[in-house]
């Protein structure tokens, strides 16, 4: 039985020196991958009560989506900046260089809701960080973020450690 | 029984006067919205004999990966230039103001396979039309084309008459 880390390809050096890049893209490019990723990462939904699942733009979407739909729930996009056409709320992090925003639509979670933050990879978790705050702006709850991959190396997980977190596969260095 | 057209929104003069914006995010949003979308959607791939789904970055990865999921199928990410890691084939194609440039891994299509291409809508068609040679240029064939709204007036269909068309809803006027 094959394992998610079999269909992963592992770049060196990219984009970087001294980085190894972790590509999630021949994971979904192949059929066993792709169901293999989505089954496991929906066992880290087991016993967890929800209304929506959010992911981030855009890889969040291959993961967040096929769950929302396979459990009956509404799907959030969060999007870059600009990206949205009605009223948003938006939150700015910031990145090795530079910052980004992000943005969520204002009515699409209403207070009270519990909502999972999907997402392929956590790193230094700023992004998922950043979604989690608007979450809460709108007054829902974040009950749960998961990941397909977790760098541990990069310790997004203290950095929100306030968090129900879960991940299939964790690398060790980045 | 609610359909499509009761979860979408439709904004007037956005982006700019005279145009009216189809936005299916208020769809995504909503659980009964998401699960009517992506079961529409299925219905047009009854019958059909393929291998891969391919999607546009970024909407068309929220229904992409769903259907592919579902039908267990790889989910090939079409992306914008410079976000895909391994070796890529790439197309440009004309907008309204200037051009875009879309990728594909050189890997993720063999000889011969067959390839649905999803995206949420079908304007003047470039984006999909630059998706289906870059598919062919790797030597796949497209089998069909779905699409969860279709802008009849753009005339997509036409430019793309060669191929198996499909869309769930049609607006008339941009």
């Amino acid at each position: 039985m094959k394992k998610i880390e079999d269909y992963m390809t592992s770049i060196p050096d990219y984009p970087k020196p001294g980085i190894i890049f972790r590509d999630i893209t021949s994971v979904l490019e192949n059929k066993d991958g792709l169901k293999l990723a989505i089954d496991e990462m929906n066992k880290l939904l087991d016993g967890v009560d929800f209304d929506l699942i959010a992911g981030a733009e855009s890889r969040g979407f291959i993961f967040g989506a096929p769950l929302a739909y396979m459990h009956d729930k509404g799907f959030v996009p969060v999007r870059k900046k600009g990206k949205l056409p009605r009223e948003t709320v938006e939150m700015s992090y910031d990145l090795e260089y530079g910052s980004a925003t992000i943005e969520i639509h204002k009515d699409a979670i209403k207070p009270g809701d519990k909502v999972v933050l999907v997402d392929d990879l956590i790193a230094t978790g700023g992004t998922i960080e950043a979604a989690a705050k608007l979450v809460e702006q709108l007054g829902g709850e974040v009950v749960k973020m998961i990941f397909l991959i977790e760098l541990t190396d990069l310790k997004g997980r203290e950095r929100l450690s306030k968090y129900d977190i879960a991940s299939v596969i964790c690398y060790e260095g980045e």
